[in-house]
C-alpha cells in the first residue's frame, strides 16, 4: 500500500568529527521517502525554492517516489546548518533559514487523499492538523515532532495526538512533553494524551515501542563507522512506515519487525553525509544487515 | 560448579532523588555473591572490620555463601558515600574511606583454590594478579575494573588482561582504556590486549558482549521504579558468572543467556537501597522477570 509523507525537503550544511558538507540534500520528508521507497510506493508533499537542484528531484523520481506534491516555488529552499561532536545524539544547530518553508501550506493532491499510510514529519502541529483534514482517514497516521513545538505549541500538539496512531519522538522530547524522567512513565503519559502507540527514539541506544499493554525494546545496530547522524530519525521512520505499509496489517509482530527494519535503514544514513549511502544501497544490503542485526540480538 | 569472588564488602551511604540510607550493606563482592548464589555455590574472599554488623555475615550465610574467606580484622570496614541525580548512570562519590580495605591482602583458603569460576571484582590489578597466582587455572576468570585503575595502573591492568577470559567494564571506562570513542573499536582493542571476551556495561542502555568474531547487544529491562543503582554492575556480574557456572560450559549461547540473566538480577538491586530487594527475591521472581524480559525484546 502507498505511503504519504508531508514534511521538509532541505539543503543541509553539516559538520561532524569526520568531515563536513555544504548545501547537500536533506530534510525530513527526503530521508523518510527514500527509506520508505524500498518497501512501498511513496508520495511526497513538500516545498522547495527555485534554487533547489533539479538533480535532487530526478533522484527522488529515480527512487520511484511520486513528486507531484513537491511544490517548486519562487524563493529559497529551507536550509539547516548543524554540527555534531563525538556525542552523536545531540546536534548543535548553527543556523536555520526556513525561507519558503516558513509559509509551507501543504496541499494534498487529489490522488494522494486516499493514501492508507500517512507520516506527518516534524512540522508545526497546526499544519499537521491541516493535513489530516484533507485526507480520508488512513489506516495508520504516524507523526513526529521536536522540542520547538513541545515548547511553543504544546496544546496544539496534544490535541493532534488524539488523532495519531503512532507518535515518534526522542527521549529528551518525551521527558520534556510529560515532565517524567522515567521513560516507561513518560510513554504511558503520552498514550493517555490520545495516541495509540508511541516510539521513543534513543539514537545509538536503540528505540522503544509502547502500546497500552506492551513494551518492545531494541538496541541499535552497532556500527564501527559513523559519519553523520543527520536524518537518522526520519530514515528510521521511513523504514518503520514503509515496512508496515508493505505488511498491509498493523499487528504487534509487524510493528516490532518494522522497528527493527527502521533501525537497519537508519544505519545506512549515518554511514555517510546526506543521503549518499542510502541512495546507493539495494534490497540485498538491507536484508543482509537485517540478518546481521538478528544475530547481534538473539539469545 | 562453585564460584569464587574476591572484592570488597562495605558499608555504603547513598543518596538518590528517591531517598537516602546510611551505613548500609554494600561492596562489590557482596552484591556479586548474593546475585550469583541464586545459581551456584559461592565462596567469598574479602575483609571487614570489627565494626561490621554480625547480622550482615549471618545474611550472607543464610544465602548459602561460604564466608570462610571473609576476614574480620581489627579496624574499620571500607565505607563509601555517594550521590546520584536523575542520571543514574553516573555516581558522584562524596567520600571513600578505604580503612582496612587499603591493606587488603587476599588469602585464598585452600579449599577454594580449585574453584572453576573466579570473579576478580574491582580492586587493584596487582592484587587481582596476586589472587590469580594462588589458584589452579579456573575454567573462567572474569574481572572488573574502574576508572581509577585505568588512570593509575594501566600497565598492570593490561598485563592482567592476558590472563582474563571475560573482562567487564562500563562504556566510559572502555573509551578511557583504549582512547576509542566507538565502542566496537574499543572492544576490539581490548580483546587485542589479551582478554578473550569483553562485556561493556551501559547501565540503563543495556550491555554488549564482544568476542573475536561476534557481537551481542541487549537492552536493559525497562523499569518504572528505580531507587538506587549502587551495586547494579556487580549484581549483573554475579548473575552472569553464577549462571555460567550453573551451565557448566561456556558457549556463546550460554554467555548470551547469562548476560540476560545478569541484566535481570540487576533490576532487583536498583529497585531499592542496598541489597534490600535482592535478598528478598526467590527463584520464581527471577524466572518471571526473565520471561517478561524476553517478551520485551523478541521480534
Amino acid at each position: 500500500m502507498s505511503v504519504l509523507v508531508v514534511g521538509s525537503v532541505a539543503l543541509d550544511t553539516t559538520k561532524t568529527p569526520f568531515g563536513k558538507c555544504k548545501n547537500v540534500l536533506g530534510g525530513s520528508a527526503t530521508y523518510f521517502s527514500v527509506s520508505a521507497s524500498f518497501f512501498s510506493p511513496v508520495n511526497i508533499v513538500a516545498v522547495v525554492g527555485e534554487d533547489f537542484p533539479k538533480e535532487h528531484i530526478r533522484l527522488l523520481k529515480k527512487k520511484g517516489i511520486n513528486t507531484e506534491g513537491l511544490q517548486v516555488k519562487k524563493g529559497k529552499t529551507f536550509r539547516w546548518e548543524g554540527e555534531y561532536g563525538f556525542d552523536f545524539n545531540n546536534a548543535k544547530t548553527l543556523a536555520t533559514h526556513l525561507n519558503l518553508f516558513a509559509e509551507f501550506d501543504p496541499t494534498i493532491p487529489a490522488k494522494y487523499k486516499r493514501c492508507k499510510y500517512l507520516f506527518l514529519a516534524n512540522i508545526d502541529p497546526e499544519i499537521q492538523q491541516h493535513v489530516l483534514k484533507q485526507v480520508s482517514r488512513p489506516a495508520l497516521v504516524a507523526s513526529d515532532t521536536m522540542n520547538y513545538w513541545i515548547e511553543n505549541k504544546p496544546k496544539q500538539l496534544i490535541r493532534l495526538l488524539e488523532k495519531i496512531d503512532l507518535f515518534l519522538l526522542n527521549e529528551a522530547e518525551a521527558r520534556q512533553l510529560t515532565g517524567e524522567a522515567n521513560l516507561a512513565k513518560a510513554a504511558r503519559s503520552i498514550i493517555n494524551m490520545g495516541t495509540k502507540r508511541v516510539i521513543i527514539k534513543r539514537g545509538e541506544h536503540g528505540s522503544l515501542l509502547f502500546s497500552l499493554n506492551s513494551i518492545f525494546s531494541v538496541p541499535a545496530f552497532l556500527l564501527e563507522s559513523i559519519v553523520d547522524p543527520t536524518g537518522a530519525g526520519d530514515t528510521f521512520a521511513g523504514g518503520v512506515i514503509g515496512y508496515l505499509a508493505q505488511c498491509k496489517n498493523i499487528t504487534e509482530a509487524n510493528l516490532r519487525k518494522a522497528i527493527v527494519m527502521g533501525s537497519v535503514m537508519a544505519t545506512f544514513t549515518i554511514e555517510d553525509f546526506s543521503l549518499r549511502r542510502l541512495v546507493k544501497i539495494k534490497k540485498p544490503n538491507i536484508n543482509e544487515r537485517f540478518s546481521q542485526f538478528k544475530k547481534q540480538v538473539r539469545f
